[in-house]
């Protein structure tokens, strides 16, 4: 190797480099230039091809290769554009000297994996403290079957009429409907959640308080992140939703348990832990995961310390359309004189999980900053479904069928009951429920609910150990199994390939006081 | 008024309350005893009946109303079992007596809007600063008009084939596909994009680092929350693309403008700036608004960077599809030999907005804790669309809408540079482009360009002022216009339009030094 010019020069190599002898091939389906393009920019990437050596001319390129000129000058062409190349007037086209030879991958492929010591480098501190905090097992899927919470009915949705809806949609798209719109979120679907949630549950709101969002999660979180600053208190309910809790940890919140009792949250210890809270997050028409119902008085109450402490109250109304013991619910939204309390519905239980449309029935001062943070994080929902989920509560079939699924979860809560009592009496303990998708089963003896639901889960039957939804061991075990989701054959096998699972694990001794702890 | 019993006991009213005398309409969707109920429940809410006073007997009432007893009896029940009345064995039925009557809300209807300057009552101190800081003019939407920068030709998208493969998909929807599926996006849809990154951009990546977001502004939160801490600096193109900024600064970060030249950003500039910053933003293939590409050497100087800083590269790939000189220009991902590169990919340009799908290709060991925190926003994207984008995918529709569209594009921004030419040479001046979806068009005299794009605005023509772009009032004024929306006859007739609102506007005077600025 010689050096041409002074030490501001590449070296400039022979030319017995090796070229690739390009393997093109004129009948697939990417033009010849391109294959050419690609076979040097991969000569160049992996280092075959050195920064500063030369190519050959155009002319003799194409005659070796058979190509016409034009076609690798269109090669040549776009390796210059994107710098690969260099063509210097009068001497050549050369790679470019400002690829550093170092930073060139010197194999082709992917580089080998980081060691696993590195999977957090240079996470944010709260994504590493929450990848830390969370066990995701709960969140194990199995397809439609029993005992999965939450999941509806799905061979039971009106699929025709969806179909119907979806496709007239298409057929008469508006640009308005396939470009961005309004972030706040498609102003029929808003007023037809308005109507529904004045008429059926008790809501004062317009639509112009209904912002639309993908779920009850991405409504939680939205709210964490308008309202909370980190360090901020928050109230859960204790047992209660672990991925709202989540939510608020991802927001940098302070979570503070408050238990709940037979009346729903004791807000009198919430006002004693921590007054000055800046949130509390319910489920008052059915507690989640037990299904208590908030009493009024404790709804009184809640709703005085929002009002005097300045704190927001945000009512997760989860599966609270299902109610089998006469109406469902009114919420707490329709007396809130103040405007505290931010509304969360969804359409994941009614319609089905994977559409992703849910809202908040917001204050009416909160609305702009809502919105315009929502238009930041993801614009907007999609377009086309939310206009077909508007045709289809406007037409009808949201009540339909909503009133279709609440005859039917019903049959199949009693059935869950029956098979419970019949199969599982020895294991289990079941308190009365009036609604909702999911029951409560606690053990009768001492046990690792965890190791359940992991014992379950491997023999097919899906379900949440109770103990995710407590933030303190303490709690009693018990598994949340979904009663909604699998016809009354599928629900009797599930339940006796549960317990079938389950009876095996060895209870955990009981809790005796040890001689060692403190002396209350 | 008198009182029975001890202070414990609430006052007991005389029965000479009004009680509601109910208007019940049994022709009326809602059942009688739902009507009679909502009357009861209103009457309390409303202090129209007030605590602990005494309802009608359930006999005494069906006459008066001449209800059913039964119908009397369910409305009953529903009050008794949400805490609204009280049955007191053998004494009767009452209000209850813990709802206290100082919050009940004395008249129906809502209560005043709060005054105006409680609007931002208790936001979060970030959203406080986001609500300041930010103006949504520029995000002003027009239907489908020219020049709506980013927006595709709708009206060439293949909707026949779109609705076949749709309705497909929900004939044989299967539960996975409506139920909860993987956070990090349906399986096939994601082949698809490695596939079509791999083979058309020159990235280099498997399914498992590919991650469905709902678009580019949601891939772009998602980053700046998984990596960033407050406080932590981020630089950004300047000029550059302002929802990306408002993104990093909702996490709290702080960005670093670093300008861009004819070989995109100043990566220099950057390091001798803020060399520690934890990100930097970018949009190698086309700089945003300019259009600029990155130099090979500049993207070798940026990954340089990022691998000695610990850096991470957002990589936003906006519209970059479109290319009319030659291929789109390859990926700096896959020239990222130590995967600092987050890929930002998105749908909305080939496909249609409203979709709301886009993707992140993402280093290998950043995958688990990007899908994780995605779980806890919002779940993950919709089933059903993801599924139809795969089909559309894997059977070539994609890739041939995109090549027709590269050649209508192509001819619309030929016909957008004439009609420029024709009518607005005087105003105007376009610089060389050849790729992207919009053209900046610099103003030839100093003017206010927020002005201007409100003109053209109110004259029906959307844009998006060039100053928007900027973080520093010095940038040169301009239009960014969008030439891919409308056909030739409807773009004439929008630049007439443009042309015609803006000449009136009076040219700001030339920028003199003033006596009073510091010298320097």
């Amino acid at each position: 190797m010689h050096r041409e010019g002074g030490p501001l020069v590449m070296p400039r190599r022979s030319i017995s480099f090796h070229f690739p002898s390009p393997t093109l091939d004129p009948a697939a389906a990417e033009p010849l230039h391109r294959q050419l393009y690609d076979e040097v920019r991969r000569a160049i990437l992996t280092g075959q091809m050195a920064a500063g050596s030369r190519l050959p001319a155009s002319r003799k390129l194409a005659t070796r290769t058979r190509l016409s000129r034009n076609t690798v000058l269109a090669a040549y062409d776009q390796l210059i554009a994107e710098g690969f190349i260099e063509g210097r007037s009068g001497s050549g086209t050369f790679v470019a000297r400002a690829v550093p030879e170092a930073l060139v991958p010197q194999v082709p492929g992917l580089p080998p994996r980081p060691p696993g010591d590195s999977a957090k480098r240079a996470l944010s501190k709260s994504t590493q403290r929450f990848c830390e905090s969370v066990s995701l097992r709960h969140m194990a899927r199995v397809e439609g079957e029993a005992f999965n919470p939450g999941l509806p009915a799905l061979d039971h949705f009106p699929m025709d009429i969806w179909r119907r809806l979806s496709d007239r949609r298409l057929r008469n798209a508006s640009p308005r409907m396939l470009a961005y719109d309004d972030p706040q979120g498609h102003l029929p679907l808003r007023e037809a959640i308005a109507s529904h949630m004045v008429d059926t549950r008790g809501a004062r709101c317009t639509a112009e308080q209904v912002i639309i969002v993908s779920g009850s999660q991405n409504a939680i979180d939205l709210a964490a992140r308008v309202l909370l600053d980190p360090g901020d208190e928050v109230w859960i309910e204790e047992p209660g939703y672990f991925a709202a809790r989540i939510a608020f940890e991802m927001a940098g919140a302070r979570v503070v348990p408050v238990p709940v009792d037979d009346e729903g949250l004791i807000v009198g210890e919430g006002v004693s832990t921590a007054p000055d809270a800046r949130m509390a997050y319910v489920t008052p028409s059915h507690h989640n995961p037990t299904c208590v119902t908030m009493s009024l008085p404790r709804r009184m109450a809640l709703l005085q310390w929002a009002e005097q402490a300045g704190g927001w109250i945000i009512e997760d109304d989860n599966a609270s359309e299902f109610h089998y013991d006469g109406h469902p619910h009114a919420v707490l939204q329709g007396i809130d004189k103040h405007e505290r309390t931010l509304y969360v519905g969804s359409f994941s239980k009614v319609l089905f999980a994977s559409l992703r449309l849910g809202f908040i029935v917001a204050p009416r001062d909160l609305v702009p900053a809502l919105v315009r943070a929502r238009e930041f994080i993801d614009r907007q929902s999609p377009g086309w479904q939310q206009a077909v989920v508007a045709d289809f509560m406007h037409e009808g079939h949201y009540s339909r069928h909503l009133r279709r699924m609440r005859g039917l979860y019903a049959t199949r809560l009693s059935h869950f009951r029956s098979i419970a009592a019949r199969f599982a009496s020895d294991l289990f303990e079941l308190p009365q429920r009036h609604g909702g998708m999911s029951h409560v089963a606690y053990f009768l003896a001492p046990m690792d609910d965890c190791a359940a639901a992991e014992a379950a889960y491997k023999a097919g039957v899906c379900c949440t150990p109770l103990s995710h939804y407590h933030s303190r061991p303490q709690g009693r075990p018990g598994l949340v199994l979904g009663f909604t989701c699998a016809d009354a054959e599928r629900a009797t096998l599930a339940m006796q390939k549960l317990v079938a699972a389950v009876r095996p694990l060895r209870p955990l001794p009981p809790l005796v006081p040890s001689p060692f702890d403190p002396v209350e």
